[in-house]
């Protein structure tokens, strides 16, 4: 059943009834993402946030020399977007690529506010999701300053060690801010 | 009125009825800070979320080598916490601060819980800054891996004109990832 995800995802965080749920999903559309495919793309406006149903995807900017840099990654049960340019409307300076094929149910930000006027628990859920955002968030944060370069991939490697498995590592490097070149010095001395 | 900022902050940003207003100032305690005062201490569990009616706060934590690292800022209208300790009731890690004398609203995380059960408008409310927030750590974590020195201290200029002026620059300096000589040489050079 193509809901039964976000449902889940939904009643792990929330109680709502089952007219709650039905508005919701009412709004949420369906689609597949080829592998490389953008979800969006720098220069264009976010109208919708996403939900992965299944696949990968990381969000990344291309900085002043040029360099991609992987700010996010996102699976399954994950909401994606560039929130600045959801929330406010403004021009999104990220790419979101999948990198693998994938399926995700989309929600445009006009339907949305509909549904979060009306229903408790639908904003519950997005409040619950967004603390948890928060937590992660700063939990970045602190690492950046504090660990070393290995440290950091230690680190990643504890939190997620599914994304290690499924991501380029020339992608896992740029989000944690290396050159592919040291992230293999340190996975050759982790994993030998 | 000492609820009129939070008032008017919550108005701001949702629509609650006279009723969902009072059950939440109802369980708020206000709570005068001195400077150098501190809100919560590293190895505490954080019970409350802060609310700033008045001065300024900054989270930092030590790091393996005994430097103190500052993760965030707040002053006048903005929530202040450690959200994994509030939210997972697990240790702190961060120390927040006065850096003024203060004064602050203060809120448990039980009783809100009890209103967020009854209120689609204070969950709104939050869901909302939390909003806000996720777009401003974006924000920072983008900063932090595309900006030089100089161009990260034009930037926090930029959007924060009031804090530069409030708070000690070494705190400023910590929080940019600087020394304290390396701030100082960029002021110079921008203020000259």
């Amino acid at each position: 059943m193509k809901f039964e995800a976000i449902i889940n995802h939904i009643n792990k965080f929330a109680n709502p009834s089952e007219e709650e749920i039905q508005s919701f999903i009412d709004i949420l559309e369906l689609e597949n993402i080829s592998s490389r495919e953008y979800l969006i793309k720098e220069g264009q406006y976010c109208n919708y946030n996403h939900f992965i149903v299944k696949g990968c995807f990381r969000s990344f900017f291309t900085n002043k020399k040029g360099v991609e840099k992987t700010v996010n990654f996102g699976i399954e049960d994950w909401w994606l977007t560039d929130f600045d340019s959801f929330m406010n409307k403004t021009q999104t300076q990220l790419n979101i690529q999948a990198t693998e094929d994938a399926v995700i149910l989309k929600v445009s930000k006009s339907n949305l506010d509909i549904v979060l006027q009306s229903s408790l628990e639908i904003n519950k859920y997005f409040r619950v999701i967004l603390e948890r955002v928060r937590i992660a968030d700063q939990r970045r944060i602190q690492f950046m300053f504090n660990l070393s370069g290995e440290e950091l991939y230690n680190t990643f490697y504890e939190y997620n060690p599914e994304f290690v498995q499924r991501i380029p590592q020339y992608m896992l490097a740029s989000y944690l801010g290396f050159t592919p070149e040291f992230l293999s010095k340190i996975r050759t001395k982790k994993h030998s």
